[in-house]
């Protein structure tokens, strides 16, 4: 067996966490015990897993010592930043155990019998229901709100799907004590034995998603990890989802009004945004347009200033610590950038200060606009709106973009917003696209190689993802889910076409 | 340039069509017209695409003989048949009409500005927008209702987007004139030229799906040549989804009360659902659990005796022909059925009546569960319901299971459909699966090889297959689309967690 290794990235320093890597029959016994939960978690009415969803929530705020000191020495984020992260987490299971309650993410459908232009037609009632097992990979950056305890095991569960978890390589510790968190949490609940699983190690995660028994696989991360995942799945006898998170540069651009109106405050925005978690979000401005000439030097100078006087910060690990300067190296050498602050290594550990660079609009092309994870951006001076729609060409698609702009410059806010819409699947307006909120409305996710779906990772709307259509034609009351049958019901529902809130 | 060939399948006669087939260059011009159609159709107000629907619905039914003539030509189908699938089609289009009418959706969420338990939220708003060109393939077996005019065309284009149809070699001409039909009418409505295109011949239908301006592709036919087009997705630079309805073998289930009360209601409505359209339906029932014993054994004695009373039906092409018997011969010798009534070919072109089958429930192995396209039903004899459930295992999952049973019945019904539900999209009681209802409830796909989506291909939500999410952060209201802006609009919306109708 090999056991697993966590390091510490603020010292370097490696210790043995005594978990050993789930082999191929580990694997195997996990999922069979999902599916055996499976088969009870959907019989269960929507307010007992509504409460589960609370009682997990509950759970996590109650071992918050324990989960937040395992992220910090694995992490290196900011100890207020994994707080908040818990926090977040635990909000997130309990929005979702709203949705639950409110049951409008069931789609409920009942065409009566009758004539119809075409005969008469059958009685047709449709609703969603859960789709199965579903395999949950934790990213690196967000050691709880994307990862054992995030949206995707959150939505998949509320979804009445169990979820085995493949524990990043970079947080084991604490995706350990996270998992035991949500055991602990829905034993006492009651609810059924593999409900959660988890496995560990690179091949496992491999061995998960080829399993017969997984119907989805939600992930966050790199775009080769993203792209090996979609291989296996494409081997598979059954095709499943992939829903994967993948790469995102979130382009910014802010007008002249606003450069001239908000110089200092665009770049205390623009600069918190970019080095935020050390610029490890995946919707931080990697690549933020700003006008040329007077107005936008001085917003240049200003950012410039920001990241000289800034401290090193620390790096989740290694390979992004290692990736860093590489990646900037390329977007000069390759992609034609300037270096208007180069960064340098901090005392200990995986540190580095911010990086900021500088090419013409003109000059852009897919070489510069590489996503460069940790604190850099590249600024783009521009002349024309039209310079920067041609140059957002050449950025891949996003999960966001962001246009600063003053009230009265509704012309070129209308022709960036156009310029946007296809490239992004998030347009946010004088803020910034970083500090994703959960709730109904968000959308997380965008056209590839953003995302690979037509739907959010983030915001209960993600319930969508593990659930699939299910109609039954003619049926008798007796086999009819709760939501379905005749009578009040506690649902919204669409009737003959026209949609009823609950209780009509 | 290759022309198309055409077959009237009630004589085997081939004609030249004068239609050539689509060279590569062809594909770009009218993928290259899709893509500017679509900076057009996305500017439009909805009530502008449901009046295009309505125009379109009623452009069809003004060429319904030119097109009926042709298809029946085509396809040999009967007339009454094909004048219900051409209606059929006609209210598809004004039912995905009133839906976008309806506004419901674009499923619209609003989350105001304010405080949340994670600091200050921004203001989120959401809604479904279209995906862009889709990629449609016609199905042999409905000329019109899964074909040019039929639903995949009606979806994506209600969902927003322009439509690319690769025509089937089965029925070119019937293509060429729906197409010309759709086009003259979307012309004089003041659709934009792009909003149709067509291709013919398999290498063009190659070509099109692999075109990077094509965002989702449309599929009714074989496992086989889904297959192929996935592995094509598979290699582009940027995936798109497939939504393959694939195959479908459909159980039916009679409990013992059932055969014993209506066993010849039952003969006669399961073999008008396994002959009708010749068998050539996806939801034909292609394997009936009938009870062991005497009561069993008169609904057989039924079934029996009809298909050897019944005449000859010409199949849709000789591809279908030939595989009939091959696909039988296999039931036979690998799956081990009997024969109880064997086909014979009728005197002209692709004809033949129907064939019955029979094995023990006991004996069922997937290599009796294999798909035969047209008249040909296995029953399978059955001691008790454990017998049924265990051999349901061995059936491919598909688009419907039904169950017949009598009221009293409610254990064993509630049996049955337990182990349907995960095998399935649509569970059936007491009635026929084909015939599929075109509504707001209706679900058409099930877990693969069904289909490979959580999605519907027939009834109003499958129009979600063609839209994707995108939200507007902190929008100023001149960049909102009319409605996500404040005050009432005309859809239903979530504001801040609360369904609310239209106009409140």
């Amino acid at each position: 067996m090999t056991t697993l290794t966590t390091t510490d990235p603020r010292t370097g320093a490696h210790s043995d966490t005594g978990i050993e890597a789930t082999d191929a029959a580990g694997v195997a016994a996990t999922t069979a015990a999902a599916a055996s939960a499976f088969a009870d978690l959907r019989s269960r009415p929507r307010a007992w897993r509504a409460g589960l969803l609370r009682a997990l929530a509950d759970g996590l705020e109650a071992d918050r010592a324990a989960l937040v000191d395992a992220a910090l020495a694995e992490t290196g984020l900011p100890e207020a930043r994994l707080n908040g992260e818990l926090s977040r987490s635990a909000f997130q299971f309990r929005l979702f155990a709203d949705a639950v309650d409110e049951g409008g993410y069931l789609e409920a459908i009942i065409d009566h019998s009758g004539p119809t232009p075409l005969g008469p037609g059958p009685d047709v009632r449709r609703m969603l229901v859960p789709i199965g097992p579903v395999a949950v990979f934790g990213a690196s950056n967000f050691p709880f709100a994307f990862s054992v305890i995030g949206g995707d095991t959150a939505s998949a569960l509320a979804a009445g799907n169990p979820v085995v978890v493949k524990a990043h390589s970079s947080h084991p510790v604490t995706s350990q004590r996270s998992f035991e968190s949500l055991v602990r949490a829905a034993s006492a609940y009651g609810a059924p034995e593999g409900t959660f699983g988890i496995v560990y190690g690179q091949q496992a995660g491999a061995v998960l998603v080829a399993d017969p028994v997984i119907t989805a696989v939600g992930f966050t991360g790199s775009l080769s990890t993203g792209k090996i995942l979609q291989a296996i799945i494409d081997e598979r006898e059954t095709p499943i989802p992939f829903y994967g998170e993948l790469s995102s540069l979130n382009p910014l651009v802010i007008t002249p009004g606003a450069a001239s109106a908000r110089t200092a405050a665009l770049g205390e925005g623009l600069f918190g945004s970019v080095t935020g978690s050390a610029g490890q979000l995946c919707t931080k401005p990697g690549i933020a347009f700003v006008p040329a000439g007077a107005e936008g030097d001085a917003l240049v100078a200003d950012v410039v200033t920001r990241a000289q006087d800034a401290a090193a910060q620390t790096l989740l690990n290694s390979r992004i610590h290692g990736a860093f300067d590489e990646i900037r190296e390329r977007l000069i050498a390759e992609g034609g950038a300037r270096s208007l602050v180069a960064p340098h290594a901090g005392a200990d550990g995986f540190s580095l200060t911010p990086a900021v660079l500088e090419i013409a609009a003109t000059d852009v092309t897919p070489a510069v606009a590489e996503e460069a994870f940790g604190p850099l951006v590249v600024l783009v001076r521009y002349a024309s709106t039209g310079e920067i729609t041609a140059a957002l060409q050449a950025v891949p698609h996003s999960l966001t973009a962001t246009i600063h702009s003053q009230p009265e410059e509704a012309e070129v806010r209308g022709e960036l917003t156009d310029a946007a819409r296809d490239l992004v699947g998030r347009i946010v307006y004088d803020g910034y696209p970083t500090g994703v909120r959960v709730s109904w409305a968000m959308n997380h996710g965008g056209p590839w190689p953003a995302t690979n779906t037509q739907h959010t990772s983030v915001g209960v709307t993600a319930l969508r993802r593990f659930l699939r259509p299910l109609a039954w034609q003619d049926a008798p009351a007796d086999v009819l889910p709760a939501e379905l049958r005749d009578g009040t019901v506690d649902v919204p529902r669409r009737v003959d076409g026209v949609l009823e809130l609950a209780g009509a």
